[in-house]
């Protein structure tokens, strides 16, 4: 393709990029949370109706149990590969919804950012992705076939679409994947991720009791808050390092080529003291805390509860205590393993007591910068953005990256329209435009990078 | 006082008993949950309503920044000493409300029992003392003058008592005061308790940063629940120990003819392993789980909560933690300098992040069982009850006692209506009618002996 083509493409975007907000805002009022069972219809509704506008013909498919997996199919010629392009249409909860500057559910633009739950995890990467394969269909020709996957319940750990993965491995086998889409940093570089963490999230109760007590007999009755705190005591120096046996047995080293890109990149985790009022850990160097959160596994409280948080003081001895954890994994570790380690964990350390309920599950998965699709990916954020992006080897989240790997499927992060300071989970979630009219170009460029590289 | 003139008291209190169930019911339909600053007008109101009914001359006395105290009087004689009886109008919250078998403020009455929050902890003591003070009156003539002094806010601790006790010393200064009533064992034994364990509540936050986060970046950012757990952590040992320094300076020890009374006390902590639904620890006789009771401070964790507790998995580093502890303290140690402990052990511990506000303090408060007032109630037990009571020197819970120990007036509990299984503080409260009946009578026949004691 022609550098005139290229701006072809390019000025079509630039044309169409007040639809991308207009469509963005109208898909972010849907208040699709996964972990309330919100919206799933309205959600789904939606999401083939983005689709079908950009001219990727949508369809529903039923996932037992959980929400429709929707699917839109662009086939420009059943002979050229094709490139899948998985997001999800489902958000994480609001609270603590008294945050929000604004209602989290009427996206709002406000100093060149637009705010509202999901505009960055991830419907606006869906948005920007179906807007850039319209403009280069629309100036030209798709060089690839595209499908995009969009899940109804990644926020959740996507319970429901194992299964039904194994029913459909059609769905998830392509030349290549991308998976939602990177940040950009502070000053507006791309990010480019070659694959994700694991997870493993579960969910803690203790019961003392069958019912709470007054506290004054706290002398002699166990409290259910304390046993929980013991367990998890047993789980996780205060240093971070988690001490079940065998949690890190066949953690991914990183080699040479690995640790070069990563000392080359420019993004320091120091960023996250302005972005988030705290202070980051980690280690005196860029290099040292890049690594850190590279190679890091975690074990995170995720929330705890037990006994009376109300107003003012209920002196109970609580019968029951809940905590939801998750551990974040990296390639090598494997979730569904470590799920029994730390079971038979908790039985060693005296805590048979303890009930844990599995809540999702992601395997790692790692893509190599050798790529064809990590190397089409690059050269487009080098043509758009005038520079090398700064490379990961996997996102720190996890994602579905898995279930493309699994079944062969190379499956690296799209370009993506969010930044590192977008509080994604958090209250006040947000894209920068700029950033989002860039990852639009960039979807493009790669779109036609990978079709030329075939 | 002649065995006939006793028997037209009983008799009285017989006649009147449904009056009692029906004043109950009434009095236990307002809502007056302090914590919650709940029907404060409404409980006041009630509570000048019942004391007027049953003959004893009700006012309000604005208390500052707080609910007010009513107080009943019935003066027979100016020359006569007065006895003060000591309740509280005010209720625990109700929650967890699924587990309440009826509507926590519509009493009902169920096998023989009446159920509704705060009919046990402690209107019904007040009916109860009302309707007893009635009975010697209205078959004869009272031998002490009464004083009823009725809280609106004991159960968040009478954090405006204080100061009003201060300005009032008169309210609380008498011949001799009762606080509430005790409870009845299993097999309807009643229990005598002459004084009360001491109380500091608090509450515990940690911040360790402005916002909550993904969770992906735990790698590197602290998380607010695991640094709180961190710092309980340093509080009490698992076998409820507590390491604060100079935590147990000046703790009372018993002696001879306490232990002996111990001994003789047929109640077994071990019944609460069925009211409960849980394990008893403190020993393996009676005898040491009955002075485990009596003789530990307690550290409990009433309530523990950060991050994400609602449905489904919310994959959050929390910013935020908080939890509410109560420490039941026994004579001789001071919540004052336990709280200044508190905030020295967190110093030194390198806690000082750790925010600590303090909720309420109740002094620990004990009167001697030769003391003419449990001589009075003693005597009075054996009589109703053809038995002898169970004596403990305090009760576990804690108490406005001192408001009235500190001016020099002889304190301890009156006879009450309520029994050990009675889920004062939880779901389903309630008292077994029998009891109540007995208690009645009880507090008649103290009445007389106490006024022929002087």
């Amino acid at each position: 393709m022609s550098p005139g083509e290229r701006q072809a493409v390019f000025q079509y975007i630039d044309k169409r990029f007040d639809d991308f907000v207009a469509d963005l805002t109208e898909y972010g009022r849907v208040p699709t949370i996964s972990a309330q069972e919100k919206a799933f219809e309205e959600g789904a509704a939606a999401t083939v109706r983005i689709l079908d506008r950009y001219g990727a013909k949508a369809r529903r498919m039923p996932v037992p149990g959980g929400p429709d997996l929707v699917v839109g199919e662009v086939v420009e010629d059943e002979q050229l590969p094709t490139l899948a392009l998985y997001n999800h249409y489902d958000v994480q909860p609001v609270d603590p919804l008294d945050e929000w500057k604004s209602d989290p559910f009427r996206p709002e633009v406000r100093g060149g950012a637009l705010y509202a739950r999901g505009v960055n995890d991830t419907k606006g990467n869906l948005v920007s992705q179906a807007l850039a394969q319209a403009a280069v269909r629309e100036t030209g020709r798709l060089p690839v076939n595209l499908r995009f996957v969009v899940d109804g319940e990644e926020e959740v750990g996507s319970p429901h679409l194992l299964p039904f993965a194994d029913a459909h491995p059609e769905l998830f086998r392509a030349a290549a994947a991308t998976i939602e889409g990177s940040d950009h940093d502070e000053v507006g570089r791309p990010l480019f991720t070659m694959g994700s963490k694991g997870i493993l999230s579960v969910e803690l109760a203790v019961r003392t009791a069958g019912v709470d007590q007054h506290s004054s007999i706290a002398t002699v009755i166990p409290n259910a808050a304390w046993r929980l705190i013991a367990a998890l005591n047993t789980l996780r120096r205060e240093d971070g390092r988690i001490l079940i046996k065998g949690f890190y047995d066949g953690t991914h080293k990183p080699g040479k080529e690995e640790l070069s890109y990563l000392r080359r990149n420019t993004w320091d985790p120091k960023a996250w003291e302005t972005t988030y009022g705290t202070k980051v850990l980690g280690g005196r160097t860029r290099f040292e805390r890049l690594k850190a959160h590279m190679y890091s596994s975690t074990c995170t409280i995720d929330g705890i509860w037990s006994g009376y948080t109300g107003a003012g003081h209920k002196t109970v001895n609580p019968a029951v205590a809940h905590a939801k954890l998750d551990f974040r994994l990296i390639p090598g570790q494997r979730p569904e393993a470590i799920f029994k380690k730390l079971l038979a964990h908790l039985r060693a350390k005296g805590f048979a007591d303890v009930q844990v309920e599995k809540h999702s599950v992601f395997e790692p998965a790692a893509t190599p910068v050798s790529s064809p699709i990590s190397q089409a990916i690059i050269a487009a954020m080098k043509e758009v953005y005038g520079r090398e992006p700064n490379l990961l080897p996997w996102m720190s989240g996890s994602s579905t990256t898995w279930y493309f790997t699994r079944v062969g499927t190379p499956a690296v992060s799209g370009p993506g329209v969010g930044w590192t300071g977008g509080r994604i989970h958090a209250p006040n979630e947000h894209i920068r435009l700029v950033d989002a009219r860039r990852a639009i170009k960039t979807t493009a460029a790669a779109i036609l990078n990978f079709g030329q590289a075939r």
